[in-house]
């Protein structure tokens, strides 16, 4: 074996990971390639999807959560509008295909451990089924919920 | 049977549900008490969690996505300080415990069908494990990632 013939010790490691803190060795080990790296190289689910979500590109309210499957993502970056991965439905769906209320895409960034997506986007109107703006338009407190308009 | 007492036919609905469109009954089946009602009731995934999007109270920057259990968003708007629970770890984690980069809750809004809550935070440092201000630090285009500023 190769190392037999080497004269240089190679020292265990070991001692040295028992002594740095645990949170440490965690973040070590989660900035790996697909955490700084240039390659696209999404994490996707047991179901094969990621997380969505889409900014106004004007202000920056969060308009929507939802989820991507490959397909959906390539679809986005190539058409410049959002699609997502329709879990209720099971289905490809196109933000807007039928209620004309598309999402034309600005940017599209990734996360670090690549498992979700922001995508900054100009809405053609309403972009929450409830015909709110965003689908964030209730403030959560102590004492519940409160409707506010998602620009507050 | 009562109806069979009533003079007033009762139509069946199942003539005009046949026309109208698939994705119109769809909207009207999700647009429930849980969607529009100022009742907090979160709904949680098969493993206990929703979504977590925060963004920087400061700008809008999306920095970062998780997830909470119902502890974590108890403890988030309770303490002020943004709580997740670790999928990775199968843990509870307060943002910023080891390193000290806490996020300082300004608002928390939970979506239509409250399986996801947006964050508006004051970071006291980077958030990402990276070191970088936001995870969303690469952009996805056409020919792969590009790094660059959360801000750009």
């Amino acid at each position: 074996m190769w190392y037999r013939r080497s004269r240089v010790r190679i020292p265990s490691i070991a001692p040295f990971y028992s002594s740095v803190p645990t949170e440490w060795l965690y973040s070590q080990r989660m900035t790996d390639a697909r955490d700084t790296g240039l390659t696209l190289n999404p994490k996707y689910d047991e179901t094969g999807l990621i997380t969505a979500v889409v900014t106004d590109a004007d202000g920056g309210d969060v308009l929507m959560v939802a989820h991507m499957n490959a397909q959906a993502l390539g679809l986005t970056v190539e058409t410049g509008f959002a699609h997502f991965w329709s879990r209720s439905r099971n289905a490809l769906w196109k933000k807007g295909e039928t209620s004309g209320h598309m999402l034309a895409v600005r940017d599209i960034r990734i996360d670090c451990d690549q498992d979700a997506v922001w995508v900054k986007a100009v809405p053609a109107g309403p972009t929450c089924h409830t015909g709110a703006r965003s689908c964030f338009f209730r403030r959560v407190g102590t004492d519940g919920l409160t409707r506010v308009d998602a620009a507050d």
